[in-house]
């Protein structure tokens, strides 16, 4: 159904899902239910090891869930971007009611599944939602496991500075002088790119394939480099990976050797900073030019995702230049609306989530792990603190975004290792309860 | 907002409500919110004594919030009910939020009121709104007072024939000879409706404005008796009223006065049908004429609810003509589908409101009471068994359709006494739980 929610539209979709039942077992058995979020699910399939370690453990089946607009799971094919008509399905809501559909048909084709408890896990913005499953569809699922799910990073429920200063955090520690290398070269950029020559310079050094021009080429080079601060910090991981960008272990680590020295001249204090933003870009030194425009991965589906941004994933976000190694920078709604309705045609309820779901609100549910990781600057926007017994979080201190759904490595920290064997225990808990009140 | 669950059109409407705040204390007030039903919102509010009779004990401001697309609160004004493109917003999921965004801006517009816990009050589909309500927003009301709400009437929820059961039973129990006699008058129709003669004289037994043509019309006759002695039984209330027509005390006895005895000449039989059928139609005599295609009321919004029942609200009702006084009628999806299609340019999705809302599987909810009438024919769909400590049923043995939620009456049986005073305990602790976490 491409729309639960009204009765004009009577058009049907192909949702796409995975399913792997080499492991469930029909009498005892579990489901485990991977909400998916923003982008092709095989991806998601392949980098969520944890549910394949645990699944002999739990005898579960696992179902990978394609959310609509993503992958495959196109509503109209090709067309689906084309307007704001086609793209008005594109939302959590209609995407969480997909998932309930789902689920009752497995269990009511796939004999004997319908014994078997399901729970609900998701990472990020599918974190978010295996919650709100959970929270809105607790027939459905018996609980939900819900991995750095910045569920409160909407409105005012937390300050729009949090993700920015927990990004400068993990660059403090992993490094002398380095947040303060960053911090200070924003104005060595800037003074750079008061020239023609500062603005070649800039170019060369920073293997730029389109050379910078204007000083507006200089903001996008500034914006370039937050969102590659950023991104290392949400990919923080301890072992090398390849989930944006081919990288190394302890990625800031890595970065910040190159900054270990804020006092220098601007041009020697640059070259450092392209060197610490290449550690992202080309670790493996493979590209020939650095493309500013270039998207983080194929995997993911941005052009939906910025239309739920303009929508109903209103994240704020800003800079105070104080807590932050960052230029300060309000979080402007104005003009964050009008770029929206330049660019889809809508324009973006910031509060909805929060109505809809409860904002902070939310201690009458039940059976939900909120897990965040401590580097992870999503983690601002986290539950980090127990709401109730059975609405719980947990902390990785060592961990980046959504470590905790990773297959086990042995350079794991000792902390995830905690975090996921309680989380299994959460789950083995649900899934008893559930079988017993059969 | 007239679309909650879509960014493409962003129109609003006025939606109309209702605030009594003489009996409200800023301090440690409640606020009690009538989740409108299918029709004018003055006409519920001045139909609900109920908690006018409790607004002082709770320190309650009363708010009643109409309906979208009843009463006033037309999205498209006169134009809402012309196609299937404007009539695609009248859902229950868009009513309910609906609710909660006039909830929040309750909470802050009015000073204080951001401290009073909300309970949700609802009757028949309403009583639905408020239980559904609670159950998908937690965070906005603290428990919910659903009465008489029918929540499983659909699908295969509660056998189909429960309902005229019911009915059935009412007729059985409300004097000797009565449920026969309507049993033995189908036939006595069918007999009589063969010849032109028959047709002419049930159409001036009945005083019928037009008259009878066809067999056609007969099988209308019929349909009409049934939903009279349906109504008879919704409305058995100890006492006058003046609900969907004026009516004596236990109008059910009063009709059952005229058929005492089953054995009689077809003719004398439907004599006394008739006389029965008029305690509902014109008990007060002052009908020149009974029309079969009169509404029962003008408060209700009959268009409507039609919709809703050809989308969501899909009731399975059917007739055995065994355990029912009626003749054998089988629940006929197809053509009911083809019905709503013809009318409306919409098909039903019988199930989505069990997927929905959770069907029989809603145990992990908290703070709602199920209050039924052992006399409603509804409350075959009705919760009637607790489910747990807090999803509580009250049955009022004696009471029909929401008879709880009338005003203090001289003649109320004691088992709606204890049925409000049971009530307004739970409301009471929900009230003072809710202040306690505060």
């Amino acid at each position: 159904q491409i729309d639960h929610f009204g009765f004009d539209q009577n058009f049907t979709f192909q949702q796409r899902y995975l399913v792997a039942d080499q492991y469930w077992k029909k009498e005892n058995g579990s489901i485990l239910f991977y909400t998916g979020n923003e982008g092709d699910i095989t991806w998601f399939c392949n980098s969520t090891g944890f549910m394949w370690d645990v699944a002999e453990e739990l005898n579960a089946m696992l179902v990978f869930a394609e959310h609509r607009y993503y992958g495959e799971s196109l509503p109209f094919g090709n067309e689906s971007f084309s307007d704001s008509t086609r793209l008005n399905y594109l939302t959590s809501e209609q995407a969480l009611a997909d998932f309930i559909i789902l689920i009752e048909y497995l269990k009511t084709t796939i004999p004997g599944a319908g014994h078997s408890p399901v729970i609900a896990i998701g990472r990020s913005y599918g974190g978010m939602l295996a919650a709100w499953l959970r929270m809105k569809y607790p027939h459905a699922v018996v609980g939900a496991l819900a991995s750095s799910a910045p569920i409160w990073q909407f409105d005012d429920s937390v300050p729009c500075s949090a993700y920015f200063s927990i990004v400068t955090n993990d660059f403090r520690r992993s490094g002398k002088g380095c947040s303060e290398s960053i911090q200070q070269s924003w104005k060595a950029i800037n003074r750079l790119s008061s020239t023609d020559a500062g603005l070649q310079w800039l170019s060369n050094t920073f293997h730029l394939c389109s050379p910078l021009k204007t000083t507006r080429d200089a903001i996008k080079l500034k914006s370039w480099l937050v969102e590659t601060w950023s991104n290392l910090a949400v990919a923080d991981y301890p072992y090398e990976t390849d989930i944006l960008k081919p990288l190394p272990a302890w990625p800031v680590q890595e970065a910040c050797k190159f900054l270990n020295n804020p006092n220098l001249s601007d041009k020697l204090l640059l070259h450092n900073v392209f060197q610490a933003a290449n550690v992202y870009h080309d670790y493996f030194g493979e590209a020939p030019c650095l493309n500013m425009s270039e998207v983080p991965s194929k995997n993911l589906g941005l052009l939906g995702w910025n239309y739920q941004v303009c929508t109903e994933m209103v994240m704020r976000l800003c800079t105070d230049g104080v807590n932050d190694m960052f230029e300060p920078l309000e979080w402007d709604y104005d003009s964050f609306s009008e770029e929206c309705y330049r660019m889809w045609g809508v324009r973006p309820r910031p509060s909805w989530v929060l109505s809809m779901y409860g904002g902070k609100n939310i201690s009458s549910h039940s059976n939900i792990i909120f897990s965040n990781g401590g580097l992870d600057p999503w983690s601002a926007g986290g539950v980090t603190e127990n709401i109730t017994d059975s609405l719980v979080a947990i902390v990785i201190p060592d961990g980046a975004h959504h470590l905790d759904l990773h297959g086990r490595n042995p350079l794991d920290p000792k902390s995830v290792q905690q975090a996921r064997a309680l989380e299994i225990s959460y789950m083995k808990q649900w899934i008893e309860k559930a079988r017993q009140s059969h």
